[in-house]
């Protein structure tokens, strides 16, 4: 081996340390000046056939220079941004993030530890925020949590932790096909498909999902919902789960978390939540009565990166029973050669409570974002964001060519474009050309959704950078797109 | 609630942004400052606890100033890092990252897309990386993969694609309970302990993972393999997947894999590779015939934070069949919303290939890093470090009290020192201290683990800033500690 003639002092470092310097600071500057100036940016635009064919190219074998590759990324893709960060982006469920943010996420990269095991600084900040985590939910000390990507994870985390431990099996060693019966969970029709996708990755399927009728509020209906676990208990399957909603991704329902609270307990179900974005209303004053039932819950799923503003990716799960979470995940502790002294000391390893081995420090971000802010500011600007969508709904309501289809409940906006005479087809086509018009234009990015077989605007508003203005020129725009589609030859009558 | 006094224009942007600015200028001088002298700094230094006990305060109400949460962060976290960075860090397989990738990662967060859904350019990027990626493992263009956080996600994500694919039944829809006999898995006893986590997570149960024997040389036996599964078939288990290692965490190990294959052929098993670190070797001529047989694996996992020096976190994982990937995480194709036009536009949803629906844009890493140093490049610096490897192999051959305990055939070495009379627990005891002693003296960090019952001093090379005079110095060290604890009052004779 050793004959090859390949140079042991080989690095990726650069050689020139101050052009690496100088391309920080160009960044910087470039990025500030975006950010500063977004307002002015279109929200969205279309990628020219010829910059989609330039992520064709095949692996580079040789270098560039860096100043080449920043070049590249400046045309071909700084440009053609999603737009979430954006204030007038109110597509889907996604967050803007923060200037610090960016910051915090470089640092996190410089240190680049892997934020498993070991004992350095990262450790404990991943735990000082999971404690963060807690103490924003009202969960108690002895509970204990996980840092992940996304609330799927979090999902998936928690639902792993709640088939584990509800029954006297070892479901860890035996899997699930030792369970007498099948194993069922529970949750409203509304609930995002992420739950569906645990209970397959689980091995329990998509069968094992009970999914429940709602009211008209979108709400799970209690009534139905007791129907179906005697029915299932009857049929020799076996209840193990209810999944609540803490905001639902299409209306932000809420689902009544204290009588789930109070079902779960008469059949000693796992009481858990998914709080993607709607948990952190329970900031919001006029929301902590109606969500403090997440404390009953025997766990919690919430991103970071949605309503708390931060980078993606970042969201915690929190389980209330640190044994269960822990002996759903740790893998044989004698295994783990831990010291007292040294890099092998430290707190306990976070793979001990969930899939991942290898964790970037996004801690960090939460860490430098809280700190920066302090909780109140970020309940405020939650607080706005769901008055800017009571905001919205009363502009609509006055304008008389939208429809609301749902009434404002928390953040989220659906109505739509109406013309006298229309049929359902033709006012579906219609809101749909309105949505790509108002993104082509670069003007808003709403998403859109079905409710009761109706094609409805949605408008999500978990944007901290949204102002009142922007939902007033949202409404101009919709309804001068509208009228001009109208008076096309497309839609005339 | 319009009444209730908040400001609906209240954001998170900073007022000054100034002074944001700066601070990103300052953050940018701080890292390279950092990165360019990282030599001279301490490979680990312990916490203080004043600065552990800072790590227990709430969650901050009011706000800081940036420049004081920037001062918190130098004095508490910058400076108690694992280590992983620094030229002498050997211990588990933890790569070093580059100074383009810290930049890459800022550009990221500053564009902050969440990368699932949508038309937008970092879509692209994730998609063209992901080609990438099958270029570097020579996979059909058909191939289908994911970027994800670490190996054991990947792992997890290619098992579940395994399971749900061995059989005609529908596993996604009923769950593994409905599978007459159950699904066993097979790996070699030296095979990480994501693959029995994943059976775990995945319904099968630890017990559905069958851990063969492996050769001397600590590698799968193929013997005991197909005799354990003859007998699994003929007391009535359904075998459905060989895992396969292109290099073991204990030795860097890599099992043979063309043997593997066939018999994976001829039992009609699923067969996937543990590539986590070691898969990267491909790239190295002395290395590319014996890993040519990922190419007739089903699926191959690998991680491009490790052996491809990329800031945390990024792994890959590839499957061949783009059938049994895709249908065994599609949600119900009809539901998404996709336009031809619009945001809505885009390629395929990425979540129709994993778990996640929250993904940062984690791929514009890697297409700078390829870009600014090209795959030659990465391929001369893993070879250096193999080279490497074998260089120490042979230094520790030379001393006298040092004792090789596994040849090295990768870039791992395994061995301990040694002295006449001591017995093996003592010689434990003894090399404890020596790696605790490099590490609290800031020397160098490599990590232990047991081999034949014998507890040896592991160094991994998987670090693109280690020169040889960090080989020579960590072997004049653990001989200058080794000789001074003999000499001391613990291991006096």
């Amino acid at each position: 081996m050793m004959e090859e003639s390949v140079n042991l002092n080989s690095t990726l470092d650069p050689k020139d340390w101050s052009s690496m310097r100088s391309m920080g600071h160009e960044m910087i500057d470039d990025i500030m000046d975006y950010l500063e100036g977004i307002r002015t940016k279109p929200v969205w635009q279309e990628i020219p056939a010829a910059v989609k064919d330039s992520f064709q190219s095949p692996v580079p074998q040789k270098p560039s220079t860096i100043e080449e590759v920043y070049h590249e990324f400046k045309t071909n893709i700084f440009p053609y941004t999603k737009g979430n960060i954006h204030p007038r982006f109110f597509a889907w469920v996604q967050g803007t993030g923060t200037p610090f943010g960016v910051l915090a996420e470089m640092l996190s990269a410089a240190m680049n530890p892997n934020v498993t095991i070991g004992e350095h600084a990262p450790m404990y900040v991943d735990q000082q925020v999971v404690n963060w985590c807690k103490q924003i939910m009202n969960y108690p000390e002895s509970a204990t949590g996980i840092l992940l990507s996304g609330a799927s994870m979090a999902n998936i985390t928690a639902l792993n932790v709640a088939r584990n431990s509800q029954l006297k099996l070892n479901i860890r060693k035996t899997g699930v096909k030792a369970v007498p019966g099948q194993l069922v969970l529970y949750c409203s029709a509304e609930t995002h498909s992420c739950i569906q996708k645990a209970a397959e990755v689980l091995g329990l399927g998509t069968d094992a999902v009970r999914k429940i009728k709602t009211n008209s509020d979108y709400q799970i209906n209690i009534n139905e919902l007791v129907k179906a676990i005697e029915a299932d208990l009857a049929e020799g399957f076996y209840p193990f789960c209810v999944v609540g909603n803490a905001g639902t991704v299409n209306t932000g329902a809420i689902d009544p978390l204290d009588e789930l609270a109070a079902v779960c307990l008469k059949y000693n179900l796992w009481f858990h939540i998914d709080g993607a974005f709607g948990a952190l209303a329970k900031l919001v004053p006029a929301y902590s009565a109606r969500l403090k039932a997440i404390e009953k819950a025997d766990s919690v799923a919430f991103d970071l990166h949605k309503w708390m503003y931060m980078p993606y990716e970042i969201a915690c799960v929190l389980i209330k029973d640190n044994h269960a979470h822990r002996s759903s995940f740790a893998v044989t502790p004698e295994y783990l050669l831990q010291q007292e002294r040294g890099l092998a000391g430290g707190p306990d390893p976070v793979n001990n409570y969930g899939m991942e081995l290898s964790r970037s420090f996004k801690a960090l971000k939460v860490w430098m974002s809280l700190k920066e802010h302090g909780l109140e500011k970020y309940a405020e600007v939650i607080n706005k964001n769901i008055l800017q969508a009571f905001y919205l709904e009363k502009l609509v309501q006055q304008a008389d060519n939208l429809e609301l289809l749902c009434p404002v409940n928390l953040n989220i906006v659906c109505f739509r474009y109406v013309h006298q005479g229309l049929s359902v087809n033709d006012l579906e086509e219609l809101n749909k050309e309105i949505i790509i018009q108002l993104q082509e234009q670069g003007i808003a990015s709403p998403s859109s959704t079905i409710l009761n077989g109706i094609y409805a605007i949605r408008v999500c508003i978990v944007n901290q950078r949204t102002l009142q203005a922007d939902l007033d020129l949202l409404i101009e725009e919709i309804i001068r797109i509208g009228d001009q589609l109208i008076v096309s030859l497309n839609f005339a009558l």
